[in-house]
Order: structure tokens, then C-alpha cells, then sequence
């Protein structure tokens, strides 16, 4: 009998263990887990909005999930592995003996070594009790500043600003999501943000979170801002903390695995946010740590785990966002990006509307290409609008992992009618305009010659 | 000097025009049309409906267009085309010398050889001067009558709707888009359709259409059903008249073209509603007549014509339609088509929603994928729901045109944030699905042995 125990009950290990049994339904699954809900993190910021009513709405009773699926649920914490023995001790004292196992412990948020981090009031969210934490201090909260302008700190603003909160954030770089955008399309996210009145500070670190007992303030070099609740979003530590115990290789911060989610020991997998996750276009690791990343290496790892066969084909880090109005997305690599990774770029822009342009109800979209200027392949794109951002993504992320070129999707078989679609498609478009950017490239290579 | 002569202004010539002027600054272009606006026939069923304000708001004057572009205008019809001494004359018995030729002079609506097909109140649908018609006659109307249940016909019918009438729509087969949609994905059109109001009578042939000067009624086997307005939606017939006199060769009704759009006669290119064009997926020649195609052929014979290069990938129908709340989408080959083409088929269905199932204002979407069972390879898909439906149909074309399978598509590297999109893809749900029915099928094969 084939036992697989996954450590985790987040989309990935949650995911993981429903694949292992339906992939083979004859294998024993046991999912140990210190949560008893199942939810998505994403949907946290838009509880803590009110634009979804309730916590109750989100949340699946991890419990009830397993036990229709014939998996062992165990609420439990686990504290260490006896590779030798093949064996999983929890906190509560209990042994699990496994074939194989899933490792899918998440991530951590960071809390930055600021003076002030650990007072009443400074928050970070990653769980359903770090949001219920904050409902209750936004009761009387009325100042708020958010540390950090990545996904998690642009949506709670926008969260605090529906909440009628006065908000403040924070960014070290000169712009957000600086590590996901190129700064043009940072700065449509950043116009969005001022329009329902979010204060952006850019390049300054918090010297210090001032207040007695309950948090009063942040202290920057030119000034204090005055904050009731602080939300620190600035990023996520993968969780290795089991992974080195156990001895496990590890790279870019994360645990290492290879296309089939194994780790550097033998029937030990691990999957989601402790992972480091293999670039599909420079075959490079980072921290992928999206809940689309953590379900497909889940689902990867929960096969092979159990007897079947599937591999990874690498990230695009799709990635998309709703600031307010606004729908940002992006896949792949950024120019800068490109740059970092020492490949010659050719970009396509394009800016159009959602549906014909003189139909009513019609809005703005933005896209941008990014080519690799030795082949011509599409190796990124951004998109900002207030609607059909996610097709347009979704689209160059196929086109990505495809190999395609710029004629390719020239040549795009888009479908039109003016109440729904422009008739010309706002991906031609982009590939047209990198095409003459492309050309105009060669004229001025010829003309030095 | 090179002269190109364009014949027709609508969405075929004036893209070759244009195409041709920005490929070859140099060429003489000069335009013929008898249409002295230029306008997506895609929205008069909207103007006519009163979701677009006035015709106005669609229109663009086509001399104007020219002249920015450097293209010579003539508001004029073509009488007649002299190939051996390479000649154009117009009706207005002006010639014009051509070194290359573009035909694009469109289609004509079919009006079937009814009795009373030439009262007064019996339309089709078109041009900007049918669309004026209808909205005068509208004035005083309240009964209408659609025959036929394609594109124009249902938009039609949603159209006079909106303007207050009590609608029948009389389609010959069983099913409205019958040539678009398998019966599955019309039945979902239909339910919209009854859900708005219109009388749905399928299986019925209109053998009069009544009335004494002006229509009062059409009458069927069974009954007669009153109307002041009738609109004819029964299809386009490629108009071929001046290609026939020019001894062009035709094939399915239009008019023959290769590769590069040019007909069987050398310099002589055609494009647009007039032309027949070759399936992506079956390689053979049907009447494609989409603004989408006619806009491309426009450009490869725009290019050319003009001493470019450019060919035809040929056509897949992609297709949007809004039939009132309700998108409906398609591309490639539906299961009837793949069968009327001895392909053997894998289907995978999936139904979702657009936003996170628990996020307000999510709406459902239903998506169906047709395999090639064969070699695994995606040759058709059907979406609809009331948002999100050109995204995944652009997509699958891609995907089409790129030869892909069912593992990629179930491999979509997708973006996913619950208040824009479901955590789980459609698309990757079809597919997923699809690979069960293929598994099922083989083992259904296995148990035969």
C-alpha cells in the first residue's frame, strides 16, 4: 500500500493531495494541516474591502474537503521528519509513516527589522486570522500606511480607501510593483492609486514605527505619518524551516526540486510559495509564489508522488491585479527583466479600447510586447485597462510558451463584433508596432555601415 | 510609376488601399467606390437597436480618409474592367490604367424567391441606406418578422426588441447559428433569445409574405403571423457579377484567389465578402464574409499588389456575437463540421464563472473544445456567458493556428486574482475534461479486445 503524506493545507498541498487520490485512488493520502479553512490569500484584501461580504464567503471547511475525497485530514503541526525511517512526527506526538511526501508549508511574510514592528497595530496579511486581526483594528482606525508596493500593499490600500481610511504608501523604489511591471505601466497603476486618493511616497525607507504599546506613526527621514494600523507587505520568505532541518537543497531562498517536484531527497516533494520555481524563458529559479503556481505544482507533484507521470514546463508569473478600477496583468519577462538577463529586446505598444471605440460603455486598454530581438519571440507582455486585461494575458502566455513571433500574432485570428471587441485587435496591434520598431532597428544598423 | 486601382470601399478595399499606400509610398492608389461613407456593417443592428446613438457615430467619410492617406477617391461605380489593355471604366465613363487591380466589391443579401419579397416593409440588412430604411419604417411599426436565423438575423431580432416590437424569427432548420454553433451552444442563444421576448419557430419555411403595397404578415403551413416589418437575414451571396464578366475563376460561390489573394488572372487580386477562402484547419474553400477576414485579405493583397510579399494563413471564423446579456463566441470547426470532414472527435465542456465563483457580479461561462481524436490537436472551440468570451475564443484560435494539444492547453500559464478571474481556467477545465473523454474512449477500446 502507497502511503503519501502532504504537509500543508494551502492550494498547493490541498491540491497535491486531491490529484495523489485521483490519480490512484488506492493510495492512502493523509494531509496534515495547522488550518482548518481552505481559502484563497488573494481573496483576503477584498474581504477586508467589503467588497466581498464575509470571511464565511471564502472559506471551505478543509476538513469536510478531504473526507468527501477519502483523504485523512490530521489538524495538526509538523515538527520532523526521519528521513531514514520514512516517518513524520507531528507536534501532537504522532507518527505518520509515508512512501512519499509532499512538502507545501507556504511562505512567511517579512517583517523588516524596523524598531516599532512589533507593536499593536502593524499588520501583515497572509492568513484568515491575520485579516479577521484587521477588521477589528479598522473599526476605530482612521490613518493608515502601507509599507511596501507589491501586490499584497497595492490591494489593501485600496482596501483601507474603501474602508474610508486616510492611506499612505511606502515604496523603497521609485515605483510599485517595480519587480512585476516596467515603469510605464508602474505608473498607469500609480495614476490609479492618486485618482482615489491613496498618498504615494517613493525611494524612502521607515526609520522607525513610533507609538507606545499601540502603533501612532511612521517615521521616514523628513517626517512622521500619523497611521492607527500599519500592513507591512514587503514580500514573502519562503518556509524552509522544516526543509533545512531535514537537509534538503535549497536555491534562490526556496526549496530545489526538479521537473517532476522532487527535492534533493528521494519520495520528497515540495510545492507553492517554500518552492523555487524554474523561469520557462531563462530557465533561471526565483520565487514564483503565486496560488496559480502553487495549484500546478501541487497538481505536478500529487501524480508523481503516487505513482504517475507529469513535469513542470517552468513560470510565466501570469500575474493580474484590480487596483480600484484599473485591471493590470502581466506575464513573463518585463524589459527590465530582459535587460537583467542579458537579452536584446524589440517592444510592441499598443493602446485601444475595450469594445468599438464609439460604443457606449467602451473603455481604455494598454498593452505592451516584449520580443527577444534575436528571434523575434514574445518572451513578455504588460496590459492595463479597465476591462479584458486577463484574455490578453492569458493569450501572450500561450503565445510564450509556444515560441511564437512577432508575425505570429500578426497574424492573430481574433474574433469582433463592435459591442464586445474593437476591430482591430489590440494584440495585432502590438505586434505591428514592435514589427516597425523591429525594422526601424535594421534601417539604423544599415545606416552606420 | 505603379498604379493600383482599388475596387469598393468598405472594410476589404479600403484596408487594401491603405495597406498598399504604407507598404509602397511611391504607388499611384486610387480608390472606387460608390459608398461615400465608411462604417462596420458589425454595428448598424446596434445603431438600429438605439444602443449607439445615430449612424452618425459609426460613420467616417471615405474622401477624407483617402485624402489624409494619399489615395485618389472616386465616388463612382466600375462598369467594366479591360485586362488585356489593363483598364478600368466606370459607369461614369471615366478609364483608369492599372498595373495591379483589387476587387472588393462585397456581397449581396440572398432575398429567397418568396412571393411578396418586394413589398414594401421587406428588408435586408447591409448597407448604411438598409439601415435607414428599417429606422424610418421602425417609426410606425410593431410587429416584425425575421427570417433566418444567422448573425444579422438574431442581432436583428434583439434590435427591434429594444425598439418595442413583438419579434418572431422564423429559421428553416432546427437551430438558430446553425452553421456557427453545434446544437448544444445554440440551444444556449435560443434560451436568451425567448428569455428577451422573441418568438422562436424553427422547422418552417415562409411560404408568402403578405400585404397589398406595404407587408402585413408571413405566412407559414400552419398559420400567418402579422408584421409591418420584415427583415430578410437569410445570407450574402458573394458578388461574383464583375468577376464573371472578366472571366475570374470562382469556387463556393466567390470569387478564386491563392496565397496572395490574386484570382486566376495575373495582377488581378480580390478580397473581402466577394472572395472564397481556404479553412486553417480542413484546407478547404468556403465564404468566410467577417469584417476580420475582409480587413486581412485587404492587407495581404494591399501588400501585394504594391511589390510586397505577404500570404494568406487562411481563415478560421472566429466569431463574437452579442445577443442582448448574453456573448456567444466560436472558432474553427464545430463537432458537426469535423464530422461533415471525416475527423473523429474528443469534445471537452467545462462551465465556470468569470470572476471568483464567491466575488459579486461573477456571471457564468461555458466553453466547449473539439479535438482532433486522432492527433490530440485543438481544431474548434464555443464559448458563452455574459462576459469573457472573446479572451478565450482569441485564445483557442491562437492555439488552433499553433497546431497545439490537449497537454498545453492544460498547461495555460493563466493569471488569476478572484475579483477579474476564476482560480481555476476554463479553458485548462476543458481541457482537462477533454483528456478524460480520451482516456474513457480508450479504454471503452480496450475492453472491445
Amino acid at each position: 500500500m502507497h502511503d503519501l503524506v502532504v504537509i500543508g493545507g494551502g492550494g498547493a498541498g490541498l491540491s497535491a493531495a486531491l490529484t495523489a487520490k485521483k490519480t490512484n485512488g488506492g493510495a492512502n493520502v493523509t494531509l496534515i494541516t495547522d488550518e482548518k479553512l481552505s481559502y484563497s490569500p488573494c481573496s483576503l484584501p477584498f474581504v477586508i474591502g467589503g467588497e466581498i461580504e464575509s470571511l464565511d464567503k471564502i472559506t471551505n471547511d478543509i476538513v469536510k474537503i478531504c473526507e468527501e475525497s477519502g483523504i485523512k485530514c490530521v489538524l495538526d503541526t509538523v515538527d520532523s521528519v526521519d528521513v531514514a525511517g520514512k516517518l513524520v512526527r507531528t507536534a501532537g506526538g504522532v507518527e505518520f509513516k509515508y512512501t512519499s511526501l509532499i512538502i507545501a508549508v507556504g511562505g512567511v511574510p517579512c517583517v523588516p527589522p524596523i524598531s516599532g514592528a512589533g507593536l499593536e497595530g502593524v499588520c501583515t496579511l497572509k492568513t484568515i486570522e491575520d485579516a479577521r486581526k484587521i477588521m477589528l483594528l479598522l473599526e476605530k482606525a482612521e490613518n493608515a500606511v502601507v509599507v511596501g508596493g507589491g501586490a499584497i500593499g497595492l490591494e489593501m490600500a485600496v482596501a483601507f480607501i474603501k474602508r474610508g481610511l486616510k492611506v499612505s504608501l511606502i515604496e523603497r523604489s521609485e515605483h510599485v510593483l517595480a519587480r512585476s511591471l516596467d515603469p510605464d505601466f508602474s505608473k498607469i497603476v500609480e495614476d490609479e492609486l492618486s485618482r482615489i486618493g491613496v498618498e504615494l511616497v517613493f525611494c524612502k525607507d521607515v526609520l522607525e514605527i513610533c507609538g507606545e504599546g499601540s502603533v501612532q506613526g511612521v517615521r521616514l527621514d523628513d517626517r512622521t505619518i500619523p497611521a492607527d494600523i500599519i500592513l507591512l507587505g514587503v514580500g514573502l520568505r519562503a518556509n524552509i524551516r522544516l526543509a533545512e532541518k531535514i537537509g534538503l537543497e535549497t536555491i534562490c531562498g526556496g526549496i530545489k526540486t526538479d521537473g517532476m517536484m522532487q527535492t534533493s531527497i528521494n519520495d520528497i516533494y515540495a510545492v507553492g510559495d517554500c518552492v523555487g520555481s524554474k523561469s520557462m524563458v531563462t530557465g533561471k529559479f526565483m520565487l514564483s509564489q503565486l496560488g496559480t503556481t502553487a495549484m500546478r505544482h501541487g497538481m505536478i507533484a500529487g501524480i508523481n508522488a503516487v505513482g504517475g507521470y507529469a513535469t513542470s514546463e517552468g513560470v510565466l508569473n501570469s500575474m493580474i491585479l484590480k487596483i480600484s478600477d484599473l485591471e493590470i496583468g502581466r506575464t513573463g519577462l518585463t524589459v527590465r527583466d530582459a535587460m537583467e538577463n542579458g537579452i536584446d529586446v524589440v517592444v510592441g505598444k499598443a493602446k485601444g479600447t475595450t469594445k468599438a471605440p464609439y460604443f457606449p460603455g467602451t473603455k481604455t486598454i494598454e498593452l505592451k510586447l516584449v520580443f527577444d530581438a534575436l528571434n523575434g519571440k514574445v518572451i513578455g507582455a504588460q496590459a492595463a485597462g479597465e476591462k479584458g486585461v486577463a484574455g490578453k494575458i492569458d493569450l501572450i502566455a500561450f503565445a510564450i510558451a509556444h515560441n511564437t513571433e512577432i508575425m505570429d500574432l500578426m497574424k492573430l485570428k481574433y474574433c469582433y463584433t463592435p459591442a464586445v471587441t474593437p476591430s482591430r485587435n489590440l494584440i495585432v496591434l502590438a505586434a505591428e508596432n514592435a514589427l516597425r520598431n523591429l525594422r526601424r532597428m535594421i534601417e539604423v544598423r544599415k545606416r552606420r555601415f
